[in-house]
């Protein structure tokens, strides 16, 4: 073939906030009905105070119908076309935080100002909406079942297996466990244990963070102006919120007990891995740093640093060039490429020239496993149903240059 | 001079609990009382469950006369000739975490669980018996005075003049902020302020933990054993919580405004620096990723690495040869070496031999600069008055090897 297939381990897909109300339960309706004129405002404001809405209202202009492709499988499948995306991973969110589905659900499922039976709620609408999307074009959409795991393990299971049998291809986990154990408890076992066995990978999505730490005791939607730092510290520190549930599994030794486990880490970066590993590596040796701490390795058959590389796939979205040069101290096999699309930070509509910017002049084994090959062995796709797709629309391996690049 | 001026930017200096009760205003003693068999409990309930006791006693067999150098001056001062150290910084909790100073007064000073008046009371205690035990030797120690600036940021200032006025060289502050507004918010300013002008350098040292998330409920004086997992987390984000004060101070603008205000990061190791600058860099820069989050630098003159170049130092406790190597990445000027003496993971009772690993075959200057010149700046120190004591004890230069090592 050649034409390379193309896989984004990063897009994300939602209804615009109110038409989610029929795929919520009856019996939620009425509180749905309640919640949502109070979300729709929490969102504006927090995009007036925080996500500078005159950017975003300016860089959508023009662009109204390919943001429909946030809901609109018509419209999508042009953008991914047009891309040169064959297949994508589908998160919740579409148009930035203009269509998060309902009762905090979405990949924050934070765990305060809410209640487990309105969180399940908000999921379930979301994760039946996914199903259907998913169903538009399945050889071509990895669609994510939200799972608030935190408040009750059994129907985390349950939640699971209903997305295996509905067609999802993997599941989002809440990235900050509030007052609930960490993910080094054994109580999450048989979660593990179903993602392992219906090979539904997990995954941690960036953004979420403790926000009152940053912006203050309203959060991003609080009153007044953003104070100075809050945005320069949060950006600095987005990724540790991403990272820590990995820390807390792989310490716990969730990937020892389930070999088969899948995790990726979407869209934060994939800069901070070499110094992770080289960090997990230290902690794992014997130093006298850690000596008065006794033995935390025991439970253990190899270094945390081993685990992630067996287990852990990085979701790159927006990856930059610099990522590219620090591939093989990153892991050429742990890199999935992502656009991000439809969200304003991501490649798209630059997809092309932004791809070919970061990959040109690779070796072109390299160049097939990152933005495609590893992703397609990741979620297990039949690559022979998307040969076609990728004949149509993927771009040619001639126009990332010669194969001439840094090493 | 053939010898090296060595100054340990971190040693650890306390009475044994009991023995703060003398130094606590009398209208806190019968709370003192009330409060030190708790403490005790704890401290021996967490040294079971968590610091086990038994690698520490058998570590402090044989060495216990060395180990009273935590109050006693003539002791502490045998021990430093040993190692050829001429000065250090005196950081709370003598032996390991057997003599904090009562109230939760120390270097983490959490602000969950005590009352202002009450941590105050146990900081007053502690500074004034370390500004007594400064005047033992008043060449060779530099006192730090415990400023639970949250409370009361009025208070927080009158600590500071009073430090200054009895001869402690710098404070510590706490590097968690609970549910007060983070290092980045203005109100800390008259602190800022306070700092540069009597030229009092700020320190933060590793340690202090939000516990419950490894430990669960009890925190590390839980009941149960210890979750495996929970202390392979904890060493791995143990520099996080390290440097997230500074993340907010350099982008709230804290070094913009308060240009000579100094601060120290120890005990954190340093290997997390380059990552930490390029990651500073990297957000400062313009990038799509944050461009929908608007404008957070224009307070700012220049990026937050620039700051921290030339406003922040390294307390590089026990230290190893790869940071060595990493230097000129890390920052030659930024490196200030120390031993931990007297806690179990520092490089006493084998600092010669640690110190000879680390810096061997290193160019003269850089090892002059990283063993005591930096700290030597840092801190204002009249080197004059020590050149007598490095004469008698300091390391001579050649022990060092050839200067031919690595650049």
């Amino acid at each position: 073939m050649d034409r390379y297939l193309v896989i984004s381990s990063d897009g994300h897909a939602g209804l615009p906030a109110a038409e989610y109300r029929e795929y919520v339960d009856p019996e939620f309706r009425a509180a749905f009905d309640a919640a949502l004129p109070i979300q729709i405002a929490m969102t504006k404001e927090a995009e007036k105070r925080f996500l500078v809405g005159d950017i975003n209202a300016e860089w959508r202009k023009g662009r109204e119908y390919e943001l429909t492709g946030a809901w609109d499988p018509t419209a999508r499948d042009k953008v991914l076309d047009a891309d040169g995306v064959a297949a994508e991973v589908l998160f919740p969110d579409g148009i930035t935080e203009m269509n998060a589905p309902p009762f905090g659900a979405g990949f924050s499922m934070g765990s305060e100002g809410v209640t487990a039976d309105l969180q399940w709620a908000g999921c379930r609408a979301h994760n039946r909406w996914m199903a259907e999307f998913v169903q538009t074009a399945p050889e071509r959409r990895i669609g994510l079942a939200c799972i608030p795991l935190l408040w009750d393990i059994d129907l985390a299971v349950e939640g699971i297996t209903w997305a295996k049998e509905n067609g999802l291809g993997g599941i989002i986990l809440p990235p900050m466990w509030g007052s609930f154990p960490g993910y080094h408890d054994f109580r999450y076992d048989p979660v593990w244990a179903a993602c392992q066995e219906m090979d539904m990978p997990i995954h941690f999505h960036s953004g979420p963070s403790p926000a009152t730490d940053y912006f203050g005791a309203g959060g991003l939607a609080g009153g007044d102006a953003i104070p100075p730092g809050a945005v320069g510290a949060y950006v600095t520190e987005v990724h540790i919120w991403l990272t820590r549930p990995l820390t807390f599994m792989l310490w716990g030794g969730a990937f020892e007990r389930f070999p088969k486990l899948k995790v990726s880490m979407t869209e934060g970066t994939a800069i901070w891995v070499p110094e992770y590993l080289a960090l997990l590596e230290q902690r794992y040796a014997e130093t006298p740093y850690s000596q008065k701490m006794g033995d935390f390795r025991s439970h253990l058959s190899m270094s945390p640093a081993d685990y992630f590389r067996r287990n852990v796939r990085i979701g790159a979205s927006c990856m930059p060039r610099r990522e590219a040069e620090l591939r093989h101290e990153i892991g050429v096999e742990q890199i999935m490429w992502g656009t991000d699309y439809p969200h304003p930070e991501g490649s798209w509509p630059n997809t092309i020239e932004q791809r070919y910017d970061t990959f040109r002049d690779l070796p072109e084994d390299e160049i097939e496993a990152m933005v495609g090959g590893n992703a397609a062995a990741f979620y297990g796709l039949d690559t022979e149903k998307l040969a076609p797709i990728v004949a149509r629309i993927g771009p040619e391996r001639a126009s990332f240059g010669n194969g001439g690049g840094p090493a």
